[in-house]
């Protein structure tokens, strides 16, 4: 899983039915630093949040298609999904 | 989901029977810029697109094999699919 | 989608039965240039072509498990699948 | 599969429930270095741990979908996940 | 595909019960070079190996969870698979 920081939460009005109710965070990776774990670039990425994360939190992102089995139901076209909040 | 900018559409005649019906755009991906969000690089996706972009909308695309669970049937070889467009 | 180019058909005698019949090709991922599509970096890549693709031909490549949906049956082991030709 | 170096264990007590009872450990990639393998990136990886690693351990990652093939059910919502442990 | 080449032959004791009896070899992707296919960057893949190769042959992998296709049976947690040897 990826280790991420949630940066804000995102808004699409417009949007495939079956994310309807999908909570959705915009995430950035994170990389080790010399005062722990720091933005690795300025990619962004956007996940499903089911778990009610806040900003600045720091997440395990699941990837691909199994992060689907983290959703509501198995028919959320997803490919990244907050698995966990870290201590 | 990469957050993407949608830069044209794209025309195949010769394609997968599966992709027939199935509007494709060509799309890059975002980064967080100084005055918001701006194209990361210059690799060229192509993503089905069921929602009807237009040129320069903002997108989530949903990656590997959970993009089919968007398009109208589960047979579409595809592996990014629009599935939202930001507010 | 990957938007690729193919640059030449790759020979394998000893492969996996269920790839037998299927043409491989070599292709290179392209990137936006001044003038028009151009190759991204040295990266070589395997994709089966169901589509009879030409040498220097511009391709869509769909990557990951959703690429054998394009193939003749679910059983090929592939990752990368010439899904159209674009015009 | 990934070679990878086990940093440390990861606490996470608010997390999906497929994911209870799960180790996590956190890994980063290996490169060839000159004096064999050393770490190639300060990327943050988590995985899930079934085969009980110890911190500085050298370990195979499967990712992906496949890799809750290797978990104790396949609902967990993982994609990377320890198969081996390496002599 | 990646197009790679053999390095090693890997030797794990302790590993997933489904990957006992898989051959599994450390293999580096290969770049166009100016004399032929050269190994790209020194980062280390593992792919389980049905085929039986040798060091130094240069190879198909399919990555991710069709990977698990060219193995003896569905439950084998890989996600690189050897699947094919170039002439």
């Amino acid at each position: 899983m990826y280790v991420c920081k949630v940066m804000k939460k995102l808004v699409s009005t417009h949007k495939n039915d079956n994310l309807t109710g999908c909570a959705i965070v915009m995430v950035q990776q994170l990389k080790a630093g010399k005062n722990g774990a720091e933005v690795l670039d300025d990619r962004l990425y956007a996940a499903v949040d089911p778990l009610g994360c806040a900003e600045g939190n720091v997440v395990l992102i699941t990837t691909g298609s199994n992060s689907s089995k983290a959703c509501k139901h198995d028919r959320v076209p997803v490919d990244m999904t907050v698995v966990g909040i870290l201590d």
